[in-house]
């Protein structure tokens, strides 16, 4: 089964709001094994609505559409619909009940326009609209294609569809689609590519498909099966030849993010941790941070932007400063390790560097960043600094510093740095 | 003139990723006057691909493409374009010369693949990327209608986009449209909108339109002209109008954020700042820092989690801390007061609260934080504490901390508060 979305609404096409019901409903339908092959948007007009819905009908199984269910003029997406499909509309008696409930618990007055949202064609299913006012539609063809109209914000749609059109999609569909997401960081998405392309190519259930994420990359493998355990079979032998060929690579799966899994490992290893950033700003800190738990590893952080305040809480030698500079491999490395010893912490992560767009020259170009990691045990304190160069606007630089340097610090406790 | 936005990448039919870089666009048209009636997105799909062009060339003036302009196999966006408009692609020596310096400068080995991103039809404007390996492409048929091709990665298209692509497509239209954004925070969105509500609806040129933005509210009037001075001159009054009622909420205009407004009116004042954060975890530093130029103003930062850490760094007295607990007004003013002792800054910042999602307890629920700001001068210490109560997830209530705390450091400096 084919699926397109068409969502209406004049407020996407002024790129006021992004379109986030379409990506939503396409994730919902992946899930249950019907492929997304078009969205479409278009703005409140009737003509332009009536075409993009014939369009659909040529093209695909299952047409959904969002927006334009509200009470005002503007709103026609549900009067297109049933005009093209040819079918009158009446009122939906429990529809109109619970509007005039619903109005009368609020203590607004009711608009003439608003019971144009409780009429429906007496063959289609109405969808409640549990947050709003505006109910939806789904109607299944003779021929067995699927016609759905959905009210626009997210809070009212993704409810909706979830409790009322999905089952009803999933019944006509049988079949499970399964995912597994591999995270990548340390390579570059054409060299990732390079190593498993044969993988690539050869897959057609499950698919690989790789995926530039945000700074790092992502290979999902996705099986469609007739139930989970099938899907889970189909996906276990390729995962591991990833796993084979990337695992250097691969920091996590599915919903890991580089803090989420160090913040786990600390946990688990019982090891706390201590930062200290100079272009990365706060921003590690902040990161291991937006990991819930993570309190309970994370020991303190220094955001030592100036000199004094490198020499005053991590004990960095004038002398390195003057002769290296702030941005150094030597200046890193004390960072580091007088954090260890300023902290107390098992697990220490200092940065330098550059992050643009001013302050840059020849020698040390916008985007050098030294990353230095170093981890406490019983054998001493393990050191290590890379010099990484990256590129793109500030908050580019920032962020890859971070990322960076919690990858680093998740190898360096797991041994593999 | 009328746009289509074509956007090519599995990954947008799958809901792995929203369509923003179809908003970024869409908006971007609409501030020179080009309407954007359609927005399509079709997978990586040779024929599809070929036939949204086609359909596009129907019904639109100019066609922007966006993704599918990377070096895998998949990536075919360009190919199909150039194939519809019956252009033949020959090595861009200069993309080709930049590609390989890219690569040099990065030590990283190129592979055979990409090599196609540097080849362009000849008659074809090649768009600098300046972010990324994949130029775009901007090309204008005889009949005047204008096509496009745009990397997909959002930090690598609107640069190019904004750069590259705007000023011709401006050149064509010769209207303007020009915006004011004015920047709101600290009233709800339905209370600031009752206050002006009369001024929303007698307006149509300008218009003005109020969007809920991330944590604060913008009001957007926006004036159609033949020129620049023309669309001003028909905003002052209406922005003279919005201040009148909303002035002592507008923090900022336009692209302004919290922290730029707070770093230019440091570096205007010649003051310095530093940060003391519990649960914000190091984002009130990040977001200051992301402000370029703030090295000049931001002393040092502190995230100080743990009790042991406020005390030694903020000279937080035990006592405060064991009668009051770490979430209370008195720590929250003996940190911002201790931060100022410690850093000899002009302007402190400290934050102590819960984020969640654990942790809380019925007298001090997740959300609730306490917001300190410290301002000496000449006449002494100044010293603001506020008690919060933010609802939402953990990085919600990360966000409208580090929010609330610099919109009261600004306040502070500028003697509102």
């Amino acid at each position: 089964m084919r699926a397109e979305i068409i969502s209406v609404g004049t407020e996407l096409l002024l790129g006021q709001i992004a379109n986030t019901d379409a990506q939503f409903i396409s994730r919902e339908l992946a899930a249950i094994g019907i492929g997304t092959y078009y969205h479409t948007v278009v703005g409140d007009n009737w003509d332009r609505v009536v075409d993009a819905i014939a369009k659909a009908d040529e093209r695909c199984d299952v047409v959904i559409m969002t927006g334009g269910l509200g009470p005002t003029d503007d709103d026609l997406t549900k009067e297109a619909l049933c005009h093209y499909l040819g079918l009158e509309m009446v009122r939906h008696q429990k529809s109109y009940d619970s509007l005039i409930k619903r109005f009368g618990s609020l203590n607004k007055p009711m608009s003439e326009n608003n019971l144009k949202q409780v009429l429906f064609p007496e063959c289609a299913t109405v969808l409640d609209n549990d947050f709003g006012t505006a109910p939806g539609m789904l109607y299944e063809r003779e021929d067995g294609k699927i016609f759905a109209a959905l009210p626009g914000p997210p809070f009212e749609l993704c409810p909706m569809f979830t409790n009322y059109a999905l089952p009803i999609l999933r019944a006509k569909t049988g079949k499970v689609l399964k995912s597994n997401v591999l995270r990548i960081y340390g390579i570059g998405e054409s060299s990732a590519e390079m190593l498993v392309k044969d993988i690539l190519r050869e897959q057609t259930n499950p698919t690989v498909a790789p995926l530039l994420g945000n700074g790092d990359i992502t290979f999902r493998i996705t099986a469609m099966a007739d139930n989970d355990e099938e899907a889970e079979r189909l996906i276990a032998p390729v995962r591991r030849s990833l796993y084979e060929r990337l695992g250097q690579y691969i920091y996590g799966e599915d919903d890991d993010t580089p803090e989420k899994v160090l913040v786990r490992e600390l946990i688990a290893k019982g090891l706390t941790i201590a930062t200290a950033e100079s272009c990365s700003g706060g921003l590690i800190a902040s990161r291991i941070t937006d990991v819930s738990g993570s309190s309970a590893v994370f020991n303190e952080g220094f955001v030592t932007y100036a000199n004094e305040a490198k020499m005053k809480h991590l004990g960095v030698k004038k002398e390195t400063l003057d002769e290296f500079g702030a941005v150094s491999e030597q200046t890193a490395r004390e960072m580091v390790t007088g954090l260890i010893a300023a902290t107390g912490s098992d697990v220490a992560v200092a940065v330098t560097g550059i992050a643009g767009p001013t302050g840059g020259t020849p020698q040390k170009p916008v985007g050098l960043v030294y990353v230095g990691v170093a981890v406490r045990d019983d054998h001493g304190i393990r050191v290590n600094v890379t010099k990484n160069n990256f590129i793109g606007p500030r908050d580019k630089i920032k962020f890859n510093t971070a990322t960076t340097a919690i990858i680093n610090a998740l190898k360096m406790i797991n041994g593999k740095l």
